[in-house]
């Protein structure tokens, strides 16, 4: 336990049990800003399939304020129609009333199963629990990040303290790789005075480099959704390079937490194009990459098998010189010129983290990072034995 | 053994064993058209990183006139720069040399590891053994057949009979999940007579809706190549009607042969879409579907969690109304305008064959058909058994 969401100052929450899990663990959690400032911003899912709490967060998160967010977990809430919409409002409204606060002040955050109906008695319940149980110490904010786990294996924290500020995270999800639920949930705390519009920028500036270049396997969830609430409760009113430099480190050490915690995974590998057009073209051939099982199945293998790279990147929609592509594993070249490099077969990739560096061959100035997983098991025993 | 490329006409083939797959298995083939015509078409890998052969043979098939196709399985001759140019000439002109004709009527097809040179002493070997043992039989075409295979379980052949002329096939190919193989080679050969606009025109409508839409896992090989050889030989040149329709038939009989022999398949899945403004849009979005892991996974689970294909429909790149998305397994309704169906979760999946259609509420003409696999096991394990 690291504090996380209530070491800055001004800020509580709580984690209880609603009975949502079969299971029976912890499923409920509710974060809330004291003031005096109620600065906000928020990043929610491209999915065009989205949840009813997305929909009822984005028009909360609207006008750069937010007071409160009210989390439940083992239920999406997604593909419910008219009628999750109405459940999502209708916690989002008795959360406001037990708060004093009004509804357009309380982000909501749901992840579980699509397509099943928000068991609403039992967040009702919920609901009373935690606004009767909310706390700033450190077992409060563990409570909250352990109740919004769901195939999640540990609970997911993050703290940084700067002068006279702090900034503190939690955040649920196991890389792209779980099954249909909200795969990603993160609220930011901090007791820095920000503008909406710093604070905003501050989040997708973070975001665009953490989170959204963590791709486990090409899924996007309905459910996505990363909300930053800044009080101001310090007193203290960072540059806009400073909460920049604050805000990435927490979403960073998440996005971490996240890419190790993904379902199945034995290794975890950094894909960094370069030699594009622009850094778009180098994202999009990173993410082609690391979204290519072949590719994925030779890294579980620990198969310096450099085919499947150039194979994978060859359909990217990037600009590259088919014949000029320079391809490392772990610092070794593996692939000079588009051809095999002396050695290449016996690069060790045995090794937990695997580092992967493809240059285009253009010249361009293009770069991108996008951090994966391999696939492992089954699928793989026949994919990651062939080369080897 | 069903005859297939030496049934039509004037065709003969060999197969061979020239040592180049480790497991001492057959790996060479050769195809010849003895004529009147030379007519040929040829569709490729659009993958920016294609195979020496694929270079080779673009060329051979630009003029519309091919006589002969050389095959070897075991290496693909991709990604060895110009070395690999220089070999796939050498095998065209030595295998020309041999049969008498000019370098330039000899495709080359090359299937296997990425990024070794061809073992040239062994090619040139097995070119003359190829040549030296042509024959026009049912074995012969069954050896040319079981030479390309790489993990191909069985050997893929098809043959259609018409009024006085014949479409006979041959092709390997696991799916698109072949570890950095050519996943697909395929040679088509009629006795029919045909112009080359006219033979082109029916190759490229076949594959359209045969290979071009058999999607695996998204993994686009460096060597797909597919040539048809048209030689007169029955004197019958049917309509592009008839043409087309007979050339599609063997396409589509391999195509299923593919699928079903995929690696790990334990589920044949076949995924239409309706209801967007146009077939690209259509085909984007079932494309996008086959290719998500985790409604994969379901399908190998069997397990009717009809939200992933709402998860990954939403990414993709095609007008739809998220609110209005219908979603059918086997016939059987599991989701409307976008919110689960009564019984959704009891549809029976058990079956090797499932069918889902999903209409994206548009009211657009636009629709696609994708086939494609269950991922299985161990990657599944986890994601396959969270709703059930």
């Amino acid at each position: 336990m690291i504090g996380s969401v209530t070491a800055p100052a001004g800020f509580a929450a709580a984690g209880t049990t609603a009975g949502i899990k079969p299971s029976g663990k912890p499923d409920m959690a509710l974060v809330v800003s004291e003031g005096p400032e109620f600065t906000a911003a928020g990043v929610f899912t491209r999915n065009k399939v989205f949840a009813s709490p997305v929909k009822v967060s984005r028009e909360v998160l609207a006008d750069g304020t937010c007071q409160a967010v009210l989390f439940n977990s083992g239920n999406a809430n997604a593909c419910n129609g008219a009628q999750g919409d109405a459940d999502a409002r209708e916690a989002q409204a008795l959360a406001a009333e037990q708060l004093g606060i009004d509804a357009n002040q309380i982000a909501v955050c749901s992840t579980g199963l699509i397509g099943e109906l928000l068991p609403m008695e039992k967040i009702r319940t919920g609901i009373g629990q935690l606004t009767a149980d909310l706390g700033n110490d450190e077992a409060h904010a563990f409570a909250a990040a352990e109740a919004i786990m769901t195939t999640d294996t540990v609970a997911k924290e993050a703290l940084v303290t700067r002068e006279g500020w702090t900034v503190g995270a939690m955040g649920k999800g196991v890389g792209m790789m779980a099954p249909s639920l909200a795969t990603m949930l993160v609220v930011v705390t901090t007791d820095a005075s920000a503008s909406k519009e710093a604070l905003d920028a501050a989040l997708r500036r973070a975001t665009a480099v953490t989170f959204d270049t963590l791709d486990i396997d090409g899924s996007t969830s309905t459910n996505d959704t990363v909300i930053v609430l800044a009080n101001g409760a310090s007193g203290v009113t960072p540059s806009q390079d400073e909460l920049d430099e604050a805000i990435h480190a927490v979403c960073a050490d998440l996005a971490a937490q996240m890419q190790a915690d993904a379902e199945g995974v034995t290794k975890r590998v950094t894909i960094t194009v370069t030699g594009t057009e622009d850094d778009a073209q180098a994202l999009n051939a990173a993410r082609t990459i690391g979204r290519d099982n072949l590719f994925k199945c030779a890294m579980f293998g620990s198969d310096p098998n450099w085919g499947r790279t150039l194979a994978a990147v060859g359909m990217a929609d990037a600009a590259m010189d088919p014949e000029n592509i320079t391809v490392s594993f772990n610092g070794q070249p593996v692939c000079v010129a588009s051809a095999g490099a002396p050695g290449a077969r016996d690069v060790d990739l045995s090794g937990a983290d695997i580092a992967v560096e493809v240059d285009l061959g253009t010249g361009g100035p293009g770069t991108a990072t996008v951090r994966t997983t391999d696939l492992s098991h089954a699928y793989v025993e026949i994919n990651s034995a062939y080369s080897t």
